[in-house]
């Protein structure tokens, strides 16, 4: 499998075509494997207490799966999150970034499933695990 | 079953506690079955296109839900989401609010499930559908 | 809408197309919002101590949800399920039959959602809820 | 960590504790990170078409997870599934049985949450994913 996008270029593409929120959020790296993005965590993402939220966490989940998505199918896709299930496992450290790992489980033709696993930056368990599917439009 | 907490007790607890993300939301009614609350939807809501994000909705429901069972044990209580699961259905209509109407299907010592399904205002099919687990502190 | 299958037109599609299992289920009534579904409990489902097991109530959702489906959509369809989320909520009454109420909430060209409450048969409580998408193939 | 149960401890609580299915499965290796086990495919697994049916693979994830779960706690516990979620993604190979890699990635005070792949025997890419989480009894 040849990547369609890769790093930089998804980047990019969230800074055209997401600019509300793509200061957010860096991919790191991506393979045909796995792909890692980073939340930079900022005070809109806290509840009390100093922890990130479970819907800060959620979005970062989806649009690093979105991200995983497009790397194999190119930036024209208007792929749509039908489902998602969220477990939320841990207290997410206070003042680290979230970093999320990813891996695409089906690409098929109308469907596509992945999964997330989140992490503290630097923890070595996850605060949270995701699985989503995707609805890919025809051609 | 007595409420512990009514529309305006929890539209006041958001305020206090939650200062950073109560001005979006309204909890409109509350009573023994169902929970109503709206998002006024912004323009950080919205992704290309001007439809209500994933996470915009998400966070609908986490609030929401959140909600419904601080109206039945009390703002004391330090409920954490643990699982979320939803499914985004249809596209919100473009410039409405979003309405979530919740229930509570049980209130367990440790555990706490509900439901909620999410329409744009005024709409009468229900664009995402969410049920979620909270785990109760012990007292 | 108009059904294209009633509750006769679904048990007789179970005893042709699903021999195996038939027997155990029951449709009982089905309109345009609800289809109700009877699992007749017998040894086979039991888990120590006599209550239904798990994979028992998610074979009931299943089932009353595909039959909720073909309803509306006809026996022609080769639906197949893509996603399932449950919640196990209450231990079944011992001796008792599950019932599930279930509700279509998007039928769409390729993919439909619905979500069913499972019951002991009399209990008001739901023992679970069960939400799944069902792929539809194209014609 | 010390694993409290290795696989032939497993295998001999399933024939001692569920007697009804025990046959049906094996639990093939545990170690820290991965538990294995396997659905020996049967006539009663199968849908028309010869392929497994949804509500097998569900069993088989639970039965996995439930093991990889006592494998740490031991015995003793009554810990009981409180919710999953399940992704069908591939048809499973006719003929052939169904291994489940699983893998705990919480295991709480109250709350246990796992994760398990599920491929046709031999197969490379997984015909299903699923995470659940187990409510553990207090001691």
């Amino acid at each position: 499998m040849t990547l369609k996008m890769d790093a930089d270029a998804l980047n990019a593409f969230l800074e055209s075509d997401f600019p509300q929120v793509a200061g957010q959020y860096l991919v790191e790296t991506v393979d045909e494997t796995t792909l890692t993005a980073r939340l930079k965590v900022e005070q809109t993402h806290l509840r009390p207490g100093g922890t990130v939220s479970g819907p800060a966490m959620f979005a970062l989940a989806d649009l690093a799966i979105y991200c995983a998505i497009l790397s194999r199918i190119g930036p024209v896709a208007l792929a749509v999150t039908t489902n998602a299930s969220i477990d939320f496992m841990r207290k997410p450290a206070a003042g680290r970034d979230l970093i999320a790992q990813c891996r695409v489980l089906k690409l098929g033709r109308v469907l596509a499933v992945a999964e997330a696993l989140i992490f503290s930056d630097g923890g070595a368990e996850p605060v949270a695990r995701c699985s989503m599917t995707y609805s890919i439009p025809p051609k």
